[in-house]
């Protein structure tokens, strides 16, 4: 069988997670999120972010919880600010668009906004004509980005002071934030990125989840009628104690942290095989996914026993390419990946 | 512990798919439903409707399951038609009216559309100021219905007759397809279904899955780029092959129509049951969702006990409430129900 | 040539807006509203309402003025409460629902909303499965109503308080607001609208302007933006200054009332010819609109010589048509079409 | 007076147009475009086009005008590909997005977008994740372009082949048409447009009408059912006439062409003097819109006596200013601000 590095989506869910889920199989619960599991796992999201007047809402997947946020958080006229990469500027089928927004992008070379660049975004609707114009509202960015970059405090400090002055919403994707607050470079926790965004989630889906994601509204402006918009919106899961269970697993004894942490030791073990067999990196290593330069003839062979995906087209005789490592990585997997990586870039 | 006849959706799954669950969990597969088992069970879908030629989407539930079919078949002028009851009238918090389209709705005594409830509100859109108003393109039906009637073969191919006279698509969300394909007025087979109708739903939420639906597109215009707007609107699960799995499990040998039948079965004892203590019918008893005339005295102490909703205002002394059976009822539970009617009902 | 009553805005405009109009044709405007006349066309308004803190804003019609209003107004899931017959159900294809509204209606047999209906449209909505449905927010009704009916100031009120009660916000369209504020039966001025309500309309249209509708938002939480919102949805002019002049000659010596009292005056001219011949109304004669009912037969030799619309399908031998007057109506005209129903009607 | 370079749109309209409506504005016309005027310049139009198949639709202004027509002609993941500068990707609020779907912008130096600058958009959108982007499907132009630039037949040639390769739409917006096809620059026809487009419009307001363009759709896929969502995205006036005698005035006798020709004629001549007086040209002068770079401190004293736009930021003490010409322009005030110029740039 193929040895997968292609995403951190592509297994079921830890075993913790199948367990709960069978023993609670057949009692009742009651439906769309209003059951006893939502509710203590928003609770230890609440204890774990310090803030007791956290919003916490469990939806099925990124996108959803992306599109359905800005929806309820947006009016009409109003804008994200992302980076390039980020993934609702590409990812997502312009699901904002879809909702009636413009994102509005800026290049960001490491996949992160500054201040700098939230400041250059905002001038260019800053004129005389700015009714003729969208206004930018919220700024959007993932931790980790989209490439495997992850911010600092001071740099989202930085970012939340000047969305207060510039009066804009910050919305932190999620999808992959424990890998982000566990890798090396990181030095944020839980209740730092409750106190300096407006609203974020913490993903499931790519952490050991079935699928999942727990969306926290920190704001109180953006709290009310969300779940009317949810259920609009096509994001309220019939049984959401499945999505409340899970969460309330993941983050009873800190098992969310912990499968990151390895997801991460798992990147770090493959990133030092792949330098030392000579790859190179398109983005410095630093969490679970690694975005590694290699001859482009050594590309086919490694795909006859690994996946993983290409990263752009190639350019002077190399390709760069995604290897993602997860909860579910062993380090076998990772060790037979190095070796291969050393075959084929001895050979060449 | 309160047992349940709250709702179908209210239990985990059917032991048959936890089971392969466990058995797949760490077997990576492509996401995004591009994996073997949505294959493997569209495969079985298209050879037990016999239509090769159907695509086949799997969605996490039915409101995103019609949001998303209605967003993808109609333009933004057209609207649908549905029953005063039909749940994207009521119960979808305005998700079709959120995708930009009227639902125009016609009192229906048991639930159902008519041909010629179809052609009165088509009559009301179809003067001289025809392009002041929406256009009516879609029926929207569902079976069973949401007072738990079902359609025969005569009325359903009725109803495509005067769809292809008017030129109108016939959807039919089948969130409880199952019971209605199972119960004793049933004349209809998947087959029939796909035979007559533009795209229609199998449900797996209220039938034994721990979510999921299968959309079955029939109409060959309505297939193309589903899966961008499928995404774009957030319904396309990263974990896809979650999805697919339960249908594989679901339909490999008529586990399906098995569950269902089952839930229909108890529904039946309980009906027998109510009418021998005294319980009046709101509409006949007919697939798994019962809706029980009570005195409005003896609604409370059955609540102690037993987990139901109430239907509607009390009127004359009398409550109606819904009882649903499922896949994950037991007989001792319909037993004591019905134990539990005679008291109360004999007591008054 | 044909004597048309077919409506109010077939053509163009009164003779004072004209010779405004190619007065100030050469002298350069800014665009987009913000020029001169339009500043002294809202003043004008702050004035009349005795309201300095209105926001004004004018736009080319009233499916715009609608359309755009709601949508800076409500939220996704909100929704607004309309009479069956209210313009915003019926006759603008959908606008409220393509932006994501539902128009949650309820017969009203002279076309008037009550507290009594409001109530009951909010009773729906207000139950335990709120969540999944969607909230009334805004409640539109029209003055006059599109069947000529107008409000009282206590009717007016008595909305005003359910609104209040029930966190309603109150909205007139006023395509027809002249001849309602003109008609023998008001009681309402333009002050005492713009206490009732949270915005309302001044028509143009529909009373002597080439086009033209006077927005006046008075509720402060609904005016930021909604020039941003004007301008996305496609209803801010370049050459607003055309609208505003417009407005300015309308406003400056009462003559957008004295226009409406004409077009009453020649309504109550001919209510009393028909009556005298022996027609019979359909709804009470009122304001500028005559809801008439005539022995089928006499409709086709009417309509050889003077325009109007068949209102609804005929019933019992006889049919309904819609006489309309406007500033535009002259005494020989309304004569003659007196005299043509005593023909008719005296020869059946 | 200040004399008013600002815009082609400050001024109300030709005088045969006041005089036609002048003539007209008592005769009862049919509402909402249903009119012998809106029949006859559509008649007229389809003629100068040699489309006899064309469907023309009379609309208010130019964001309605693109605004509708996307709507229309897209489904909900499609999206518009345009010029950074594309007025729809700049300055129409988020018209589009608003609607729901996306512009992909690139970079395009004279504002013109090129076969290549099409295929490079497209290439972005076509890889193994597409069904997770949007689905570029039209193609925006504008001609002349925002910064006044026009194309020529063998460019708009050369775009439709692409659009054929490509199966993209091409759509061109005509605010500016008239001065396009009458400027030195131009080889093309309004038969060549109409053989090469989708869909265009033909620019009114800033031609010499008080307001509106005429959309012609050529594309016979695209045609159904406009009206309805004319109306539903407010577009539709009730007076419809108003545009359509305008158009019939404009397209006569080639008024429509001979105030275009007047427009960049001013334009021609207040280029040359502005280049005798030292000026310098952020784009070659070609039809009525000049892009003149200054000394920042010739800017103010100019700004004293005529009206004109700034054009994005100073840079290197020079500013970029919009001079605009138009049917309305007149030479003694080409000839002051030529005399303006001189004297504020010899001084410097």
């Amino acid at each position: 069988m193929m040895i997968s590095f292609t995403n951190d989506y592509s297994q079921g869910a830890c075993p913790q997670i199948l367990t709960a889920l069978a023993a609670e199989n057949l009692r009742p619960n009651p439906g769309y999120g209003c059951d006893s599991h939502c509710a203590a796992a928003a609770a230890r999201i609440r204890a774990l972010t310090g803030r007791p007047d956290a919003d916490v809402h469990f939806l099925v997947g990124g996108t959803p919880a992306n599109l359905i946020s800005l929806t309820a958080f947006l009016r009409p006229h109003q804008a994200a600010i992302a980076a390039t990469t980020g993934h609702i500027a590409v990812h997502e089928s312009g699901a904002i668009e879809g909702a009636g927004h413009k994102v509005c992008t800026i290049p960001a070379a490491d996949g992160k906004l500054t201040p700098a660049l939230v400041r250059a975004v905002c001038a260019e609707y800053d004129n005389d004509t700015r009714e003729h114009m969208v206004q930018p509202k919220l700024v959007y960015i993932s931790d980790t980005t989209e490439i495997g970059t992850v911010y600092t405090k001071s740099e989202l400090a930085a970012l939340r002071e000047v969305c207060n002055e510039l009066g804009l919403y910050l919305y932190l994707d999620g999808a992959r934030l424990a890998s982000a607050l566990t890798c090396a470079a990181n030095d944020l926790t839980l209740a730092d990125i409750a106190a300096l965004t407006d609203a974020f989630y913490l993903g499931g889906t790519k952490n050991g989840a079935l699928m999942g994601e727990a969306l926290v509204i920190l704001n109180s402006a953006l709290k009310p009628d969300f779940r009317y918009i949810e259920k609009q919106r096509g994001g309220m899961l019939a049984k959401g104690w499945l999505l409340g269970l899970q969460f309330e697993v993941l983050l009873a004894d800190g098992l969310w942290f912990e499968l990151a942490r390895h997801a991460n030791a798992m990147a770090m073990r493959l990133a030092a095989g792949a330098k030392a067999a000579g790859a190179g990196f398109a983005a410095a290593p630093c969490s679970n996914q690694l975005f590694v330069t290699l001859p482009q003839a050594a590309v086919a062979p490694l795909a006859e026993q690994f996946g993983f995906e290409l990263w752009g087209l190639p350019a002077d005789g190399r390709q760069t390419v995604r290897f993602v490592c997860s909860w579910a990585t062993r380090e076998e997997e990772v060790d037979a990946l190095v070796a291969a990586l050393q075959k084929e870039l001895s050979a060449r």
